[in-house]
């Protein structure tokens, strides 16, 4: 579908010639971190040739209309972000915070980064992240001193990011497979519904006798949530004609905010309620007065040196978050399924994330980094989609034929460009005077309970283990013979799965204590489980039936210098030699691979065939031929057994 | 599909020899009204042999299941439409009026009836037709007489039911189309959810401050609503096994009530919120004392004999409204899909549904009739559904075909008893005893919200006029070939369609008012119109595409005297003949009839189809060929589109 739909225009890039390869030399130019700054150096030689195209092809109504989307997209769950670290810091962080940090974010990644159509902002997870250390420091007896250690966590993070940027560390995303980046998801979609409970739950408690409030705010988020989704959904039916459906779509959360927000302030009951609203603040000032020269600037000099040096694991616990948070959305955000033919160029975005790091940590404002739900929604808003009915024949027993007519939506091009994430920037900043300001103030919060529900029911409803969990409750007659996973059993499949929902529920767990910072740590080491320990207890059949890896575009892998080879074939390789050496090429096993899922696009089984086939052809061919005739006699389960379970 | 799963035992009905005809006698007997007690003769005759059977057959699994799913379907509703009656007469009804209403009822048709899969119960119609006489004899300086008059209400409505039923006017039954029985549908399911809203705004108003209870009694409402929908349909989906998913979709309602009810008495803010809950009353008491001997029975003679006649035109409406509703429910109950063997009676029960009016009347309850929702409900949950899957295939263009296991539901036989209305007649009678009157105390009011919310959406999404709605607004390429609308404008749909949309709209508007008795003479005008102004208006290809006779089973089209033949049918025979005399025959054009859209099982053409032709059977053979053959050349359409627009 993908190669139908991509237009192969003559500035479209070649990946296959990158030099930025690291399987092709010899000797100390094999290790990354002896070569620094080689990463970086590529991905602005990739990338700068575009430049001048990036602010040419964002004229266009599709830019504008994806403008108008992504500023709402980002800027109420900034907004809900924000309210959740303001509660929890006792007004550190208040609305001008949030602003100041997604303009600034936005306005340095539309002007300089590599990837453009990752929207970076706030997220979450910073949220939970800043909190978390603020109630380190209270419990420390440092709440005075917050700021300067927020600070020097930035300063720290910031310093970190550069190295992490400089000595090629980012193409280890390409080991990123979508057995933890799914289980990122899901906590990432679990995190945020907690949120959204305890936005409502606030509103019983923050002032007295709320209890009115409470419920109105209950039936608002409710509401709120379900035109969001109903709206959003409308895209997927056959209603209306094309273009309204898309409109719908596009405008879920403006006209949602709107009528809602309208809702609350019709007079009588409702207004009597006492909704609370978006405090009201100074238009260009911090929520507090800050002690350091001009109304901004930390004074983050002012600090012992011992908890300048405490600060260091926080801010390298901040750089393991950032590294992966931001990089899998920017891997999500240039996906495979978007036909994008610009490159990428994750190295010299990492090292830019570390400057805001250190801008906005200097500043004192929240952190931004890349929008795990929302930067694939930026891509899809940019995305031109063709919508082709075709006729669906249905047979029902062997002599009835009914003709369904089906939607089959293609993508046909993106508006790869810089336009949209610039004209956000500059949106954010407008947000940041007076009259628009008091326009922020009009909103009551239960909408943001209703955001944190949306984003978060997203996150879950579209993920695999959603998929997988769905697939072990469904009564088994109904399952597909297309769906790969029939052809494992359900009880492999529980385990595999099991594996990472303990992962997820730890993570969710250790987010609800003062540990919460150390969250990335149980994600990140879902990767070295999958590498090292799944691969020995699971067979290679389960594995790429289950598993796939996340980065799968070529304009991805690019910048990472390439795909790795899975591990488990690497060890199905290693034991075939010991076992019987001289019998045909262990690599066979490969040809096996396939999509991981009905929720994945099948077509993605055959390019992704295609590529690693490419990939092999410079060397024998005639293993590329014994791959294909192993797994057509199905000696790769057999063996895969063997290998699995021993 | 019927066909196949019916089981044609010995014991079943041979309704093709019954001799309830009229249109095989001459002279005075073609009368209806000259043959008094014909049809109440044959109804009694006919069900007579089966009366034993009904209790026996009753002794199963299937019925104890379907009897706490009818007894929750029933109860709740009329709980709901009870406290509306409550607050719209100021108190005069009260719950145990509903609940003695209910079991008198039960007891009446459970051990009487010619029809005991009809339950009757109380429906939102009789709410709103005595509160509506409440205001009249309010307007009117009468309140206090109101218990006299809505007696003599009640009696002449008794009066009119007999002379109705003896008199063999049930017969007419058989002209209904879905064109008003769907109407009908629409109109029950927006007053249900105009009486959900009304039941949550009576939340703010009825004590003062009540305005958090009322929002919270919005979440419960919302919530309850939710999780009915969620696990009746349940049922549908493909998870868990077949068993597991019946269990859930049976047992909705006592679940739901029961979590809803638990959740509404959690000690904190739930329980601080001051939830209005069902009244509290003294066990088999009236809700307030009555001036007449004993403690129900009203003293109608003390009422003066203006108001006794004033009461006749009131009472005649009361007997349209039954007419139509208890006799539609009937027929919903006993339609096609169910694989019923067992014969109908309308006379009978519209006889017996007069001596309820009568007993109910003078002693100041709610007058039972049949209930429109529910009634099929019960049928459903007595019918033994099977599932089989059968494996569908899917071409997707030409080449590739996909195998999707697809879940058939067939109908396999229906426990057709009296047991479980038996058994709910005894669970109403038991809920009037003190300890479950208290029982019924610790239920919100919120819940009964949640249930007008149910019930009207269930009337409302299934319904006819929303599938021609979805139709008219789906993007034409989608719809289907098979789908005979197709073959129609979409502007002649419409103009079809917004002649009853009118009726819906009026209906709804006078029920707002103290016109509200009037609403049965709007529903009952849509009969004439179909019948003679709409087959003036439309095609006879139109007609038969969008409507189709709502007494559609052969069991029940015995107690009615058979099927007429269809208005357009007849004036394309009276046009043709004078048109083209001794050309071939006008009859022909019937073939061409068919189902009436997508919601309808296409089933029903093919056996539709079977009994015309074997009603026609014994005339001249060679008409139903040359029927045939005129459809097949597309004649009939050419001939109504003259016919339809001259």
């Amino acid at each position: 579908m993908e190669t139908l739909s991509r237009q192969q225009t003559a500035k479209s890039y070649d990946y296959a010639s990158d030099p930025y390869r690291w399987d092709n030399v010899d000797g100390w130019r094999r290790y990354r971190v002896l070569r620094p700054f080689r990463g970086i150096y590529w991905d602005i030689r990739r990338r700068l040739p575009y430049y001048w195209s990036d602010w040419v092809d964002g004229l266009n109504y599709r830019t504008m209309v994806a403008t108008i989307r992504i500023t709402f997209v980002n800027l109420l769950p900034a907004l809900a972000f924000q309210l959740d670290m303001r509660r929890n810091t006792e007004g550190f962080f208040g609305i001008n915070e949030a602003l100041f940090s997604s303009a600034l974010a936005a306005v340095v990644f539309s002007l300089l980064s590599a990837q453009p159509l990752t929207v970076v902002g706030i997220t979450g997870l910073i949220s939970l992240f800043n909190y978390t250390v603020y109630d380190i420091t209270k419990a420390q007896g440092m709440v005075d001193q917050y700021p300067q250690i927020i600070a020097w966590v930035a300063i720290w993070a910031a310093v970190t990011h550069w190295i992490t940027a400089i000595f090629n560390l980012c193409d280890y995303m390409r080991y990123i497979t979508d057995y933890s980046s799914e289980a990122f998801g899901m906590y990432v979609g679990i995190i945020y519904m907690i949120k959204g409970v305890e936005e409502l739950v606030a509103q019983f408690y923050e002032d007295a006798g709320q209890i009115t409030g409470g419920y109105l705010s209950i039936v608002i988020a409710l509401c709120y949530w379900a035109s969001v989704y109903a709206l959003e959904n409308i895209g997927k039916t056959k209603m209306f004609t094309p273009w309204v459906r898309k409109v719908l779509a596009d405008f879920a959360y403006p006209i949602a905010t709107v009528w809602w927000t309208g809702f609350s302030h019709i007079p009588g009951r409702i207004t009597e309620a006492n909704l609370m609203r978006i405090p009201r603040t100074r238009a260009f000032y911090p929520a507090v007065d800050r002690p350091g020269p001009g109304p901004w600037l930390i004074d983050f000099w002012n600090l012992e040196i011992a908890w300048i040096f405490i600060s260091l694991p926080m801010g390298i616990l901040l750089t393991l978050l950032f590294y992966y948070d931001h990089n899998v959305s920017s891997i999500t955000a240039q996906a495979k399924q978007f036909p994008l033919t610009k490159p990428a160029g994750f190295h010299w975005d990492f090292f830019l994330l570390g400057c805001t790091c250190f801008a906005a940590g200097i500043i004192g404002v929240p952190l931004p980094n890349g929008l795990v739900p929302q930067a694939p929604v930026h891509t899809d808003s940019c995305t031109v989609y063709e919508e082709v009915v075709i006729d669906r024949k249905e047979k029902v027993g062997d002599s009835e034929e009914n003709v369904v007519p089906t939607k089959v939506v293609r993508a046909v091009e993106v508006k790869e460009q810089r336009v949209s994430h610039f004209l956000m920037a500059l949106a954010f900043c407008g947000l940041m005077t007076g009259p628009l300001l008091d326009v922020l103030h009009t909103m009551p919060r239960a909408l943001f309970a209703g955001v944190f529900f949306m984003v978060g029911w997203a996150s879950i409803e579209g993920n695999q283990m959603t998929s997988n969990l769905m697939y072990l409750f469904r009564e088994h007659v109904f399952n597909q013979q297309a769906d790969p996973r029939t052809r494992l059993s359900k009880r492999r499949i529980l385990w595999h799965d099991l594996t990472r929902w303990f992962g997820v529920a730890a993570s969710v767990a250790i987010s609800q204590t003062i540990g919460a910072i150390g969250f990335p740590v149980i994600i990140i080491a879902l990767i070295p489980l999958r590498w090292i320990i799944l691969t020995r207890l699971f067979s290679v059949e389960e594995l790429s039936t289950l598993d796939a890896p996340t980065a799968n575009a070529d304009i991805i892998l690019a910048s990472f210098g390439g795909q790795p080879e899975r591990p488990e074939i690497v060890l199905a390789e290693k034991r075939q030699k010991n076992c019987n050496a001289g019998q045909e090429s262990p690599k066979s096993i490969a040809g096996g691979f396939s999509g991981s899922g009905d929720d994945h696009t099948p077509g993605n089984t055959a390019s992704t065939q295609e590529r690693s086939d490419e990939q092999f052809g410079d060397r024998n061919p005639g293993q590329v031929m014994s791959k294909r005739s192993l797994v057509a006699r199905g000696g790769g389960v057999a063996s895969n057994e063997m290998l699995g379970h021993e």
